[in-house]
């Protein structure tokens, strides 16, 4: 394992401007770990974005199978990190090692799975209408279309998973898949994680000869704002809160020339327990469903922060036996102070209000996270009461009983957008309740049927995101292979020669893509 | 042709609760036309965002082929619009009839060419990723997505073409495609045409049986806002000015939940003749420049606004060339008196310019629009500066001789985001310039080699978008099918029964499409 140089990253070299240095802490602890880390200068961010934009020309004029090589180049780099790696990254965060080797073989496989996708090609969008001269009343020239990347994008990095989220994550993997280069802001509860990985991918960059500028990434309080704000800069990736993505979202509004975020920010995540299910099985849904609260402490943006049942004995049972689950649960370390701050500040404003009632739960005290079970009346949903609707971050959920169907519907309606909703149900259930399926599916990203939430498997049909406020754009998604289409630009080439035209539009279809060709899907050469 | 009545259109009614009345203008003479039209009250405004709301989850899950059934109808209807249709629009727009009956013919084309994609069904981007129960170390969940409409869709009128990009233009048909009802706020400039073709689309909705707040439009000024800010209102589709684009930006970035705003904006188009062709065809490109720049007036949003050219006889020649034609062409009248002050301004802000000279144009007086050429100093492009930057809307361009290839880099590098560039080049040209078509990807949405810009075609491969500020974002298109794509976002289904699955997602394919299923495109059942 290399030495943690603490320095930022500009086109392959290693940079160190300024004078303040920043301190990263044992989440466990609370101590100082023995590494510095340089605060980027306003000069350092300006030449990482910089560094950036003069990559951007050739980097994404390779063709996607070199990409290829240097996201599976990434992947392998990551995958032979070694304990001292893990360890580091456990001392960080507070997470155990097993999910941190979890969560690092989800990292690389999420950068083998974009590898694939630029091999198989599709994300290019090829599109040709061939010329008809002899169309009437006017001829139709000869146009093509593809997809190229927007340019430099800038990534911050999220808190609560050190290497899906971050350096390597998602958002980086799917940027440098649609041949825009990165600039990386290292979120400050994971810097020395951030160097090793950092280092990584610079090492992936060189053995397969990609251009410097390709990644870069910066440390520090307050750097994120240059980012966004830099001219070179054409999209940003943001995981975290509401109120840090909103921010983001204002200031690359308020850019001479605007650009899109993509903010992956807040949601609670409902739970809807039908009848039978309740009847047939309710103890098991107790279960999974306090695992589900518990998971990673909590901490996953998909955490179910609501659960809604009709009254009924079997709901009440229910409720009876979460609580029972997360009372006993013993208490966990969050990521961070600030996390465990939030979570605190969260409960606070669920036991101060007057229509929310505290089930169980042990006294929130000392430096780690006690699980919780409130539970709301549920006109405070139908109204979109602002204290039901915002995400706690932490091992607690909100129970909601409802009287009845009609107060369901209503109860959903008034629900912001979610990243996901979850319907627990009997195939009877299923049948009855039906008509929730078209009322959530205007809701949320994600509807699943008897599961929970909280995996969010990397593939083609993943969509990790939703209408606001769960993120700044419903179109998008930050897991799995769509996530490459928010950095990528149509382009259409109008009566070109065809030595001019890019490989994927030329007559010959080198790349054996499949084309939309005058209207047809087809594969073979024109 | 049924009488004009005037009133707003909400969920298939009419309706004029408010006092003000507007009147429509004839374009070339300024006077009040015979109609008058009810400036919707902020209580009209809500009621047509709620119709569209109330009709979104029926017409969204229609079948696509019903859809396309409508959009069909759509396209019969305008079709069948008579010549008194013709002669209102003309006389409101002051476009020749034979220039409004090619811009219907293309509408209704527009309508049908959607209702193809809507058959096609690859709009839906199904993708299937099945369950691996044994897959260790966790077993994979079946996860499958589609993508639905993003909800009501507000649509601004342009200026310029009022029925291609209006009532029933471009925007319109792609969000109603994407399953988005619609809620138009008609042009001042043209409430005639837009009643007339606003009833026409209430015939095929309900011919086709369509829920009857698809579609709903409102006359008036400052409308536009209450509409932008409405909580039903979920994307927005603008052609206009730069200005109006922006504010509309600004208002849906700022709403409590914010929307995407797809706003064609300000182009210049530039046009970059190189050596050879100068030299071989001069006259011709001369003469096809003239002519692409007083087509429609100079009011379309591919006007050559910029010709660019390395100094050199050949080139000194052709400024003269097209000074002469410019200089003799008659006077157009402009689309209205709003468009000829705009246009006068833009010439005084070129004449009054240190760096720029007038070549060649008749004095601008009276009350149509005299076709111009002015010449600009190149560091005035470097230099990204403003004047250069501004789109004039009319029959003017300006030229720009550059001294060397590295004059050329920069004076490229200079421009602002564009709908389109164009490079005039013998096949030599091409070769040696090819350098120019990676610089000029970063800069437009479309390419074009040997042609004029003002022909868009609509098609699956028509890119009429581009970097800020040619468009609010790059990642579409409001011309051609692509611009589906802009009213869409996915879903995703985990652990579904088939039963409750949308018919693109089951496994027998009833719909038979093709579809990404486990890594490979598939159109099998599973």
């Amino acid at each position: 394992m290399p030495e943690i140089l603490g320095h930022n990253f500009i086109a392959g070299q290693r940079s160190a401007a300024g004078q303040q240095r920043l301190q990263s802490l044992d989440a466990s602890t609370g101590q100082a770990l023995p590494f510095s880390f340089a605060q980027a200068t306003d000069s350092e961010v300006d030449q990482a974005a910089r560094a950036a934009a003069a990559a951007f020309a050739e980097f994404r004029q390779l063709p996607g199978t070199r990409r290829a090589e240097f996201l599976d180049a990434i992947a392998d780099e990551l995958d032979e990190l070694d304990d001292r790696f893990v360890a580091i990254v456990c001392q960080e965060t507070a997470l155990p090692a097993a999910r941190i080797q979890g969560e690092r073989a989800r990292t690389s496989g999420q950068m083998r799975l974009f590898a694939q996708v630029l091999r198989r090609g599709d994300y290019l969008g090829a599109r040709i209408d061939q010329a008809q001269p002899q169309r009437q009343p006017l001829p139709r020239v000869d146009l093509r279309q593809m997809r190229i990347g927007v340019g430099p994008v800038a990534v911050f990095g999220a808190s609560n998973f050190p290497l899906a989220f971050s350096t390597a994550g998602g958002d980086t993997a799917a940027a440098l898949a649609a041949g825009c280069p990165v600039v990386f802001k290292a979120h400050s509860g994971h810097m020395a994680t951030a160097d090793l990985v950092g280092c990584a991918i610079v090492r992936a960059a060189g053995r397969t000869g990609m251009p410097e500028g390709v990644f870069n990434m910066v440390f520090g309080a307050g750097v994120g704002e240059g980012l966004v704000k830099h001219p070179a800069i054409q999209a940003v990736g943001f995981t975290g809160s509401l109120k840090g993505g909103d921010a983001l979202c204002r200031m690359a509004a308020e850019r001479p020339q605007p650009i899109p975020v993509f903010a992956e920010m807040s949601s609670i995540n409902p739970v809807i327990v039908l009848p039978a299910a309740l009847t047939q099985r309710g103890e098991a849904i107790a279960r999974e469903l306090a695992g589900s609260v518990c998971l990673g402490a909590g901490q996953f943006c998909t955490n179910p922060g609501l659960v809604i049942g009709l009254k009924s004995p079997g709901f009440s049972q229910l409720l009876s036996e979460v609580g029972q689950q997360l009372q006993q649960q013993a208490a966990q370390t969050l990521l961070n102070t600030g996390g465990l701050r939030s979570y605190e500040e969260g409960l606070t404003h669920l036991h101060a209000h007057p229509g929310i009632e505290h089930l169980a739960g042990q006294v929130q005290t000392g430096t780690q996270a006690h699980a919780q079970l409130f539970k709301a009346d549920a006109h405070l949903l139908v109204a979109s009461d602002p204290v039901l609707q915002e995400e706690v971050f932490g091992p607690t959920t909100v129970a909601v009983e409802v009287a009845d169907d009609a107060q369901l519907r209503a109860a959903l309606l008034g629900l912001r957008g979610q990243l996901t909703a979850t319907l627990i149900g009997e195939p009877e259930d299923l049948e009855a309740y039906a008509w929730l399926v078209p009322l959530l599916e205007e809701k949320v990203g994600r509807i699943l049927i008897n599961g929970y939430p909280t995996g969010v498997e990397v593939c083609d049909a993943m969509v990790h995101g939703g209408p606001y406020p769960a993120t700044s754009d419903a179109r998008g998604t930050s897991v799995g292979t769509l996530a490459i289409d928010r950095f990528l630009r149509p382009v259409c080439y109008q009566n070109y020669p065809q030595a001019l035209l890019p490989l994927a539009l030329q007559d010959a279809n080198p790349l054996r893509l499949r084309r939309l060709v005058n209207g047809q899907w087809s594969d073979a050469p024109l």
